[in-house]
């Protein structure tokens, strides 16, 4: 409605469905007047339903596997053949630990599958960024932001080696927006959100608890995936041009709450 | 430009001249389409040039001593008429230390001038706070946003009492955050801004030096007063509603970064 | 019984009664070797049972109310002459909130209340560096802890005002032990500890519900105050010479624990 | 010489030569009382100077690549059947980047390198404490150490890919620490310390101007492995037993030091 991506192109990578927070952010750039291309691991695609999103926002979808340096690449290329340009955003959403899906506890982690959950998860931005430095991809001034979550910096059991992966996605942004923003003035967050009713975010065991608990801390409730693409296009837009590398909480007051009065009473009452 | 702010309310505080963050918010903020009051402390106006601020944006000035708790009713009594409604933003831009005008070095801190600089530049924020939760003058999800700086987390000699102060101001930000967060979906941020060469901040020993440090450090640079003022007005929007209670670095990147090449370079060459 | 603080002389404030952390820190120093004067503000002195401390570890009780820059002054005097030299250590446990003990809400905080309580609890750190600078009262290398609470990072509701002043607090810490590493490598700590069942503690409203809650959270439990008294030791000693201007958590992992796998089951159980 | 550590049994891990933290860890554990095996990856060992630590404390050698989950479980046997029982005790002091050795700039990083350094630096430390925790192998309460360095919060260029690698470290303490701690009040804590001149460090190019800016900004300058070592020591002990999931910053106060003054001069006086 504000027209704040008027004339930006963008590459929005990991929407599955209706409820991942990647496909608001499709839909909010939308709004605001941005083109984009839509991308997704071969594998991950649910092809019915990404082809509703990319008709409904006039965008294209190129598969690229982002594990892949050729796969990022030929999305690249083809995204500036389609768009017309070099590109002025980039969303990163992309997770998945094989540990998790297997409900393999934290401390029995299989390591093939955390070695893989940090490729696809976390290393992936770092070839997404790597790449497009080399071809020289990304506008100066370009904003590139990744979804993380809060376990990078405390302990949620039931989030496994995902929090150490996070920790990792998160340094890798802080460490490369060095360099990219030296370079070319390239800025790169991550955004820490709430838990979140995606298929991913509910595929956790105890999610559905723990995201009652979150929402009783949280003064404003937990963050839905509307509002944090409200949030990511403040980032993508010029008005933020000046932060980057940083790790920018969008949890409704969660993360600065120690404990609320809600949950206080849970334990009050109990006694 | 892009009506971010139409048909919101706000109070600006400390736009002393055409350097403040302050000055330029204002002029963000009335570019996108915001209707506010201006004001200041008596004893800190300088008529000449807020008027002209006040005219450019089309908006009304009510001094107001942000220490007294009258002062503060009265501005929200009159913004509130002037305005036609309730508040749907403010910024709070007011710190003074008397010890740092008067080069008074931080291990030597005068008390009086201690208390008066925390009185001026942090229990404001509080007052301005408590006086419009019981007035009930903010809109239900509604923005404040302080301005501070990074000596609330790290040592910068020539900061002096300010540092602590700013701790202070930040601590107040969260905490006050959480009860208008639970009450009315209000929410309230600090903005981390790079050193800024506003009046106030010139006026501190040694600044010169350090804008160029920290410049050096900044992977883009040094953010200014005008980036500052779009970050601000984002955080004003309806876009960022699900963020509270954080502290939030605008400052090109220069939190996250230890060291720099560039300065890395400077302690090479010496040797 | 490792005789880590042999030959080391301290002051130390606080020891209100046998609960107080400053009491077992006291005994825990006498254990360990050390020579120290008590302190304490002469309205707060329990003299019964503050003398049974003394008693017990041999040690002098000089009353001084540690907002006033005399009575410091003069508490400094008279240790260095009772103990025989320079001090190597000094404990800061003194904390007071008249807005708690009138539960009196955090919005709705009494000013004058809210700076007596920053004049006793943050700004008496203040003054006792000061003054120990001027009067060059610590020897080379001496340490100084302050206790705090976690509220200065996250907001508990019930913390009211002293989480503000713990923030000034913890910012004072950082930025005297900045310019006294500096001259005379002194170091100055905060240590986070626990919620702990000491009288201040329990006179602070649903306190209980809170322990409870923090205890299920924490990987090891709450910290009770005699492991906080070992962690002080260890501040004191010269193992930790390199160690200065931190925040020290001293929580049983409680800070870094988003959720425990106990509570979830709270919260699950309950639906 | 306080037999802080009498009676315990630890492992540590990463005593190349004299200049290692590790080395120094070795000697002052021997000074304080434990008894303790050495170990390092077969082809890390150089056996001439490791031998010469290993009779001066009265160890026994036991090779381990720590990537290698049956070398650990080896270890862990033969450790426990020299020292006489279960340990209470483990330094983690493994790293090594293949892209800081060949000098690989960050943004080009060659990924198997990268991921190498994952499973060498930390990953090395999830399957140590995996093991443990399976084998049951460190007694109740015990304390594990990893070193780290603050490249984990902030972007130090040269430090390159180990940067990202730390940050995952340190998120593997917290997790383990939270999982341990429940079942076993096990603790795992980061030491994040000041740039040492251990041979691994010097490595780095750049390291020596880098060492010389850091020890001008900290107050008490930069901590050497020694004083790290003591520091060790007293996380070792029983004294910090409450202590867990934390990263703590042994660093002469840099990590919380903005700049000083004594750069500052360096800035103002170029110019």
């Amino acid at each position: 409605m504000y027209n704040l991506l008027k004339g930006k192109r963008g590459i929005i990578t990991g929407a599955l469905d209706q409820n991942s927070i990647a496909w608001k952010v499709a839909e909010k750039a939308h709004e605001q007047g941005a083109k984009f291309v839509l991308t997704n691991a071969p594998i991950a695609m649910r092809m019915g339903q990404i082809n509703e999103l990319a008709e409904k926002t006039g965008s294209e979808i190129i598969p690229a596997d982002a594990t892949n340096v050729d796969d990022i690449a030929n999305l690249y290329e083809k995204a500036q053949e389609v768009l017309g340009g070099k590109i002025d955003f980039v969303l990163h959403s992309i997770g998945m630990s094989v540990n998790i899906r297997k409900k393999i506890s934290y401390t029995e982690s299989n390591y093939d599958y955390f070695m893989k959950g940090i490729d696809v998860s976390a290393m992936s931005l770092h070839k997404m960024l790597s790449v497009a430095k080399k071809m020289d991809v990304i506008n100066e001034g370009g904003s590139v932001v990744a979804l993380t979550y809060m376990a990078a910096q405390r302990t949620y059991p039931f989030y496994t080696d995902m929090a150490d992966i996070k920790a990792m996605l998160e340094s890798i942004a802080r460490s490369f927006g060095y360099h990219y923003g030296v370079e070319k003035k390239v800025r790169i967050n991550t955004v820490s959100q709430s838990p979140t009713k995606t298929t991913a975010g509910t595929g956790i065991k105890g999610f559905d608890a723990f995201y009652d608990y979150a929402d009783s801390i949280a003064p404003l409730g937990n963050a839905d995936a509307e509002s944090c693409a409200d949030y990511c296009i403040t980032l993508f837009s010029d008005l933020t041009r000046m932060v980057t590398m940083q790790n920018l909480f969008h949890d409704g007051g969660y993360s600065s709450t120690g404990v609320s009065a809600e949950v206080m009473e849970k334990f009050s009452t109990e006694e």
